[in-house]
């Protein structure tokens, strides 16, 4: 008999998507790797990303606890990027991904 | 030294993404799975994706190599979907994330 149990309720596929989804999170993920980085880093390292749209991903990434920004009372003021634990966590899908991308 | 490598170039993340990334190739790869599915079934098993949006997403997905789309010449017409070799290079990506899924 195969398998049609309705994948709706509960999906930890969707799940995930709905955390590291998208177009720039797992590119963003992948550039903070295991370095501290700043806003104005990020914006180099993926140019044809807005700047809405990072600082949209960012706040987004550090809501679901995947990042941790850490601001400075400086002027100006400066803010810094790392992975959390659970951002570790992605790591590893981000190399299969790179993997798979490498041979198609 | 901190790497600053500007990614855009050929960036395999991205490359991934363009062939599985979105709300729903990635869910249908796994409804997919080792099975063979139709339409309908398929609907069924993702029953909030849109019916212009399956057919989209599958098409991309056959257009990618990922799926493979057998058209039987019968009244009513039946079609089949099954994932190619490429597409079963997508199911290691998929476990990983379930996993983080169940995690988070």
């Amino acid at each position: 008999m195969k398998k049609i149990v309705n994948e709706d309720t509960d999906c930890p596929i969707k799940r995930t998507l709905d955390i590291i989804g998208g177009k720039w999170k797992l590119r963003l993920i992948s550039q903070i790797g295991k370095e501290t980085r700043r806003y104005g880093e990020l914006k180099k390292l993926i140019p044809e990303i807005s700047e809405k749209m990072l600082i949209q991903e960012l706040k987004s990434l550090v809501a679901f606890g995947i990042v941790k920004k850490k601001s400075f009372k400086e002027i100006p003021p400066r803010v810094e990027y790392t992975l959390s634990e659970k951002g570790f966590e992605v790591l590893p899908i981000i190399e299969i991904m790179k993997e798979f991308g490498k041979a198609n």
